[in-house]
């Protein structure tokens, strides 16, 4: 049952000690959603924990208060109220349930649209572009505070989870609540600065290394690239630094199924395979090699090396998209 | 003196055969500033050309009625009006300035801070982050139609000119004219798709030339990379896949100043620069070596070989952080 945001105000203004789950491994949908309602609480005089599993990563650390968010504690805590935030199942909230003892009301505020409803006080919406507009919407429309952090930390979700305005999920309203966060004073400006367009120097250097070996087959239908242990060492490179390196083959006008090939420790490479056409489904193909994903997004671990994997994948490939085109 | 969009409104009234300028090597907010004026005026009835000396850039052809741009042609006409958009001097229309014979009014409505105020009725805002926001406001407030296609351009010019809502120029009004734009009808995300999601296979091996050999100085403070006629030649690049290049290097966390050299044919270099920081202020270094801009982006085209103007460059670059920061 969908609760309004008028009974959540209602469960929160009765309960005391709070605290604001999110999901494992947070992006910054889930941080800024956490730390906006979090903040807005605490300034109405709640008792106010944010915790997830993994904690704060590095790069939201520049968000004004964000120390907040914190690791779940090792002994478990009793709540009057417990609200998770952009957790599309109980499970993902990990350690951090774990950590949750006693709790009268659970609310569950969300916009996957696979949520399965969990909690006393249900409200998703899965049209809404991020968590993050659904809390400003709540704390608007409730009257509740939104300290200059809070529309911060709302901009930040808002703007990640479209990929900064661009994606299918944003509607009018959500650039009218970046007009509202601007005029409330949020700096958009140096927000996107320390989201985006900061990144290290040997970020440059990796795309320097592997951009030349990018490799195209089936008249530029499928586009491949490598990564080697060798080149991940040579430059210290640490797991974010290989998020979205798909996309550059992607993005190729002709390009139908794009394709990394990350050379793992104990003999094994780790592949990630886009679609941008319906009738190739690369959850089936990766599935065939022990993954899964979606059929436009999906990925595998397979034994072998390098070399053996990606004869093996893109053979498997081209026959995929011979077949199907 | 500057003119208001009522005194501009006038103008275009009394007009009947009205040509609609940009600057050479025309950027998205130039050509979708033009697109979106000439569509305007031609269902007020207007007898209209929309020129630039490069004509219509391939990567802007997704826009509707795009094909209205046009090269100039190569013999002069005559018209009742001028107006030059996104221009920040006269000389910037190069061939399209020529292609216009007599004239009985120039209009000039630009937001580059630079504009040394040419024309009869001059509207400069240099606060607008894109002439396109400039040219919506003016729509809007004199009762111009906006048909659909010229709301999409206006889109386009506003989204690349403010790098996908990121940039500092961005203010609440950028915001609500998206907003606006999305209610009326504009397929936000369809556009950004087109604009920043798909691009020819040679941009690719451009970036897999560029990348190995960008160059950092002063302590990563100082970042640049060099386009050759070789390059150019070997991958038949044109010009709207240098576009947005130097971003990748502008990103790289401690760099203040990001650099672009370009070999011409005539034994020119064309240099992009970027700053992070307002201490270091580029416009000034560009006009410098003739060319610029505003403090944070500017240009300038440079006679010299290659390794000349790199070294001439840098060396007045490296001098500028050492004095300001």
């Amino acid at each position: 049952m969908k609760a309004s945001f008028h009974e959540i105000a209602g469960a929160i203004s009765q309960a005391n000690r709070i605290v604001i789950l999110s999901h494992v491994r947070p992006d910054c949908d889930a941080i800024g959603s956490q730390l906006a309602l979090a903040l807005s609480l605490q300034q109405l005089g709640k008792e106010v924990s944010a915790w997830n599993e993994d904690g704060l990563p590095e790069s939201y650390r520049f968000l004004k208060k964000s120390a907040l968010i914190h690791q779940p504690p090792s002994e478990a805590e009793d709540f009057d109220l417990a609200i998770a935030l952009d957790t599309a199942n109980q499970e993902r909230l990990g350690t951090a349930l774990r950590a949750v003892r006693r709790v009268n009301l659970w609310i569950n505020i969300d916009h996957h649209a696979s949520n399965p409803c969990y909690g006393d006080l249900v409200y998703i919406d899965k049209i809404a572009p991020a968590t993050g507009q659904i809390v400003y919407e709540f704390l608007l429309s409730e009257g509740f505070p939104l300290p200059s952090a809070a529309a911060d930390a709302i901009y930040a979700a808002i703007s990640t989870d479209t990929g900064s305005f661009r994606y299918a999920n944003v509607t009018a309203r959500t650039f009218e609540i970046g007009a509202e966060l601007l005029r409330s004073g949020v700096n958009a400006a140096a927000i996107a600065n320390k989201l985006y367009e900061s990144y290290p120097k040997r970020r440059v250097q990796l795309l320097g290394q592997i951009l030349p070996e990018v490799h195209f087959d089936a008249d530029d239908q499928i586009a491949s690239m490598s990564l080697t242990k060798k080149t991940k060492q040579q430059l210290e490179i640490q797991p974010d630094d290989i998020d979205g390196l798909i996309d550059y083959v992607r993005s190729v006008e002709p390009v139908v199924v794009a394709i990394f090939f990350e050379e793992l420790p104990e003999g094994k490479v780790r592949i990630s395979m886009r679609s941008k056409d319906d009738r190739v489904d690369v959850n089936k193909i990766c599935s065939e090699f022990g993954g899964g994903g979606h059929p436009r997004a999906a990925g595998a671990r397979i034994r072998g090396s390098l070399e053996e994997v990606r004869s093996k994948v893109l053979q498997r490939v081209f026959h995929e998209i011979t077949k199907s085109l």
